[in-house]
């Protein structure tokens, strides 16, 4: 299986994905700020691997707390400081729901286990075991949306899917591609069809290496292609990840994205999101709320360090864009696959997830 | 006026679109056949100006026939070598028609050239000056287009375009561009948004250099933004070029045109048609059976020189796409805006087309 990052002695060891295909690099961190940049630079990506990132980059804030805080201090005295960790990683990138769900999943212990008066050194265990539970637990989530998922594959699945929602957006198996994978297995896989997914091209990067790896047919097309693919080559599904959902089932996902889902219905062609329950933004409403953060003009301009546009020419740059619950066919979480209409169905998963939580917090 | 070619003294000088926007190099062929690499590598490409460089490498064949031949020789042995020339233009990129238009055009003047029994050398001054006509033609079309375009044009315009229709794809003002710019020069264009247009870049390169250069007020974005700016940025209005125009109104384009047409229709914005008369095949029933081009997968794999794929993987890369005509608003050519149902005016503009050129043969 391909692996997307490592906890190895109090180090965070991540896969370069800005390097893939060509080499295979890792990425050593040892300071949570050295996460926040990975994060930024996308070296990992992918909402689900950013936030279990994101949770061991809350490990390493709180060890490096509590170093300069020396020995005799009590856990109370470092939360606020704790508490400005989490805020610079929040910050690191602003769309996806997974970064911010995690940091405050892992503050929240934090809080606990200085209300239930831990030890700095009893807190830290606590903190590093959390953090794995959410690498472990994002692996078992994916595996559970591969199963609920490949039901809604067809037989002789012919997919074209954007960006990469594979293993390498996850701690493992991937969410969309998780869903192929898991169908693949089945024998009812055909080709995959892969947007290359302008500018930073995780589709050609990314996806097409990641499926060639486990020898999962795959063609490679430009964005622009999508259309004609789907008008000529009997695509019969479109599945794409998720950064955030909201109430009402909007989706907020790579640049692309949307106009995917147009296409989609214009052919007729389901298409599905697959992402887990901590992709879910239950405060928000409608998509139209979701910040969508602009980057660099020179992403656009240039690729490896060539220009191909002019130098100073004027870009619009949004890394991500909203599409409209009107255009999901289905939504695949690892509680079950949602229907319209999800105001509804986003609701009872809500419930769902709360009372499992509920039943966490008092185990 | 950015300028496309240039006959000089029997030889035809290409600016190089391969190398744009970074650097302005010019390429010199006095061998048909180094036409024919351009053409095949896209040194020059766009439909209009391949047909007018295709006009000028059939002078330049011509003269190649001629000096191999001998002095002694009457044109009439030289016809068959010379239909040879044209086979082997025609065979350069088989999607566009103004290529073997213009090759038509020339080969006819040689056969009526001949029957007439001009001398080699008279032949040889008609076929330069059939040439030069060819190309003085685009630009005063081009012009034409211009002015029955602008008319489509809204006020304050926000104008989505793919992949160059420019100045850079015809001998002079442009087609899609063309309108464009008349329609600047009438105070009614805020901004053009340009596909980069993968897998070769020609909104990125040359539409958006081109645009810079006369100050028009021009965003780049990547294909798989435009569904997101019409939603987002208020475009209304839609305009490309074409490659090949069927009776029954079907249009052939560069690839990714099919998509943009959809996605526009989804969001109720006109999409519009800019070509001329020579690009319409009016032997082709519909655009199910227009040839599509194929190209070199490395063309997709990679990205200015470096792989962005892996460079075993799996490659689809269609040079065009087609767009059905229940999605065009309306073509413009420089006999007017034809409007559906295209199969009537289209008709009626081959009446016009077959009555000039019999008037031409008559004078």
């Amino acid at each position: 299986m391909v692996l997307t990052m490592e906890w190895k002695q109090g180090t965070l060891v991540l896969l370069d994905q800005t390097k893939l295909p060509l080499q295979v690099e890792w990425v050593s961190c040892s300071d949570y700020r050295r996460v926040i940049r990975a994060i930024r630079d996308m070296e990992v990506r992918g909402a689900p691997a950013i936030g279990a990132a994101a949770a061991y980059a809350m490990v390493l804030g709180w060890r490096q707390c509590a170093a300069g805080a020396g020995k005799a201090v009590a856990p109370a005295a470092l939360l606020e400081r704790y508490r400005a960790v989490k805020e610079e990683l929040d910050a690191a990138r602003p769309t996806a729901v997974n970064l911010a769900w995690a940091t405050n999943l892992m503050y929240r212990a934090a809080e606990k286990g200085t209300a239930d008066h831990c030890s700095c050194a009893d807190l830290d265990a606590r903190l590093e075991q959390l953090a794995r539970h959410v690498y472990e637990q994002d692996i078992a989530v994916n595996k559970k949306m591969g199963e609920n998922g490949a039901a809604c594959v067809p037989d002789k699945a012919v997919i074209l899917t954007h960006c990469n929602a594979g293993a390498l957006a996850t701690c493992g198996w991937g969410t969309a591609l998780g869903v192929i994978r898991t169908a693949w297995g089945q024998g009812r896989v055909e080709r995959i069809y892969s947007d290359e997914t302008r500018p930073l091209l995780q589709g050609a990067r990314l996806t097409v290496w990641e499926l060639m790896q486990d020898k999962i047919p795959v063609t490679v097309i430009t964005d622009n292609m999508a259309a004609w693919v789907m008008k000529t080559k009997g695509v019969n599904m479109v599945i794409t990840g998720a950064d955030r959902i909201v109430r009402n089932g909007d989706t907020a996902n790579k640049i692309g994205t949307y106009g995917v889902a147009l296409l989609a219905k214009a052919h007729g062609i389901p298409f599905y999101v697959a992402a887990p329950a901590s992709t879910f933004d239950f405060g928000l409403a409608e998509g139209s709320r979701i910040p969508i953060e602009q980057r660099e003009p020179d992403e656009v301009r240039r690729f490896c360090g060539n220009y191909s546009a002019p130098p100073d020419a004027d870009v619009f740059n949004p890394a991500f864009d909203v599409t409209p619950a009107s255009l999901i066919t289905g939504i695949i979480t690892e509680y079950g696959v949602l229907r319209p209409p999800y105001s509804e169905s986003i609701q009872a998963l809500q419930a769902k997830v709360l009372k499992e939580e509920m039943d966490s917090w008092k185990a």
